[in-house]
């Protein structure tokens, strides 16, 4: 689907949607006739949450799903939300333009899709040798970040808030050893965000796929490589049968954070107590979506390793720098080029520095000596 | 305080509560006449939350203020909480017999403070060499914790959740410096849970002061160390106007669960949307807390260092070595004595395997070869 078929297709959609009756658009309400009026009320609102995941996509989905039915619950049915798996409503990497324009009120992905449109929104996903999930939680809820995230998605008319994170990511799946940064020349990889970049500055070339084309593309030989999430996710994507290297550690995505973020008008209209309800279930997600991820990786690890054969390899220091060098360099000209990159970046490598420092005596001490 | 004059101090407060009104009690709802009958019920529930901490204490008794916040948003006004400091309605350690006995409905607190009643609590709030707080999450989260918690504080008739983490702790603050464990021999050091018994092994004498006494105890020299926190919480507390050396990394305490704790006949006669605010309200106060000690310690660490001369010091090998078999044998006297604590440790212990298996290729690698 080109630019032009695309937007075709997101004014169909919003017409249909128009056509289909007020209360599925964006913030319009049907107040319950067939209830008593009280003091407190009880109009309904009827929303779609779009997302980049495959329908039901294990923890991902899932969590969606789950965010809906406990916005649901707490709302005593006032706010229903309809889950779209990918291609359901709009396809997979249509959100922002969708929920901006109000054919659905809500997405669920990850912001660095939307690099295209908005560069600066790849720091509130993952950055290369950057922050991990604990982390990025501390400093968009705690460090400034979130306001820098409003202040970017507000020209989209857009709310977004952090709904997960999948933890530190492994470094992908490969059909042939990485022993020097020349191993990447030529490969082409599904990668997106910075990682990518990184990647074609070491001369490979970057593919940004959804989910559910990956194994596909990979299988045929489309892509010779590519990087998922972790050990559980991409035992279900099956990627053990069509590559046999499996590299760690993620170095350019140490706690990649998933985003819900909800068309602006919509979202104001919502009565405050919906507005919490909506902010609080996110906020549920986020510690449920990693505590999976941590609970399941090392399970699958193991399938992967003892069932499958899956050759499990650490990219070498020579590499790791290589590309450590090479994200600087992706970084500086993300920031050269964008005022708000760099905006978002300087509040993001202050909290790095902060942090880091603490983890000095803190989370690095409990991995290097505490947690044998 | 004895335990003849906290048991009359029960019976009083929870006369009191009776006599104040059935509103008050447990459970009890007063219906609002002053609105008409809908389909919904708008039954409003008056609760009293009572915690560990001092009034409106920095991060653990905020979180708690702002839990009662987001319950009473969410529910417009159906669920209030009224949050109580420590000994404002009953000492800082009685809150289980409290909500047990339904003088409170809740308490906020750190479950190895109910040790001498429920000797397994333990395992759920922080274990000497452990998890730290990401897989203290997924362990009760994702991994069955919950689930024996729910056991454990069954026969006190309470529901338990987590609702935040300290993340990793500082190991303490120390008058002289500790270079072998015989430095602990005599030392009387404010450690509570399984690290206190470790120290006990050590020679030394742990002690249980509240969060309130401490700095008066350290400084008039009733204590001659103490742990608390981290660099955040302890600058608060001014500890370094009476101690010296600051000591990492907190062995004893590597990410400590806050807890929330409900009468269990209270909260199951909450209605469903209730109840799933309350749950969802905790795991939002989860991710809020962790963040904010993750944001604010290195900020504060500076401030001692810098501004008040703190001795920042590194426990020796041979020290930490030394504390681990402790805690090995402490950990085993209690659970050959007390067959629950035998079922949490084994449940314990067999997710620290697994996840300490997938840190090796994810977290420890990110903090030794990505986050420099």
């Amino acid at each position: 689907m080109d630019k032009l078929e695309r937007r075709d297709f997101l004014k169909k959609a919003s017409a249909a949607t128009l056509a289909g009756g007020a209360a599925l658009v964006a913030g319009c309400a049907s107040p319950k006739q067939q209830e008593a009026p009280t003091v407190r009320s009880t109009r309904t609102y009827e929303w779609k949450m779009v997302t980049t995941w495959p329908p039901h996509f294990p923890i991902l989905g899932e969590s969606a799903d789950m965010l809906a039915q406990w916005v649901e619950e707490m709302s005593r049915g006032r706010l229903k939300i309809h889950v779209y798996g990918a291609n359901e409503l709009v396809p997979a990497f249509e959100g922002l333009e969708a929920v901006s324009q109000g054919v659905a009120q809500m997405c669920h992905s990850a912001s660095y899709y939307w690099a295209g449109k908005a560069p600066a929104s790849q720091f509130f996903a993952a950055v290369p040798f950057g922050m991990n999930a604990q982390q990025m939680n501390a400093w968009i809820l705690g460090g400034g970040g979130l306001k820098l995230w409003e202040e970017l998605y507000m020209p989209f008319n857009l709310v977004p808030m952090p709904v997960g994170n999948t933890g530190f990511q492994m470094g992908g799946w490969f059909n042939k050893e990485i022993n020097t940064v020349g191993d990447l020349k030529g490969l082409k990889m599904r990668i997106p965000g910075l990682g990518g970049k990184v990647i074609d500055k070491a001369g490979g070339s970057p593919v940004l796929s959804p989910g559910g084309e990956l194994y596909t593309n990979l299988e045929r030989g489309v892509i010779d490589a590519t990087e998922w999430v972790g050990p559980y996710h991409d035992y279900l994507m099956g990627f053990y049968k069509a590559a046999r290297y499996y590299y760690y550690p993620g170095w350019h995505e140490p706690g990649t954070v998933i985003e819900l973020f909800a068309n602006k008008n919509a979202f104001e209209q919502l009565p405050k107590d919906l507005q919490t309800i909506v902010r609080t279930a996110a906020a549920r997600s986020n510690v449920w979506t990693l505590s999976e991820f941590e609970s399941k990786n090392n399970i699958y690890m193991n399938k992967l390793i003892n069932e499958h054969n899956v050759q499990l390899r650490q990219f070498p220091d020579e590499v790791l720098q290589t590309l450590r060098k090479f994200s600087q360099e992706v970084v500086d000209e993300v920031v050269e080029t964008d005022p708000m990159s760099k905006k978002v970046f300087e509040s993001f490598s202050a909290f790095r520095k902060n942090v880091t420092g603490w983890s000095q005596v803190s989370e690095k001490v409990y991995y290097a000596r505490i947690s044998l």
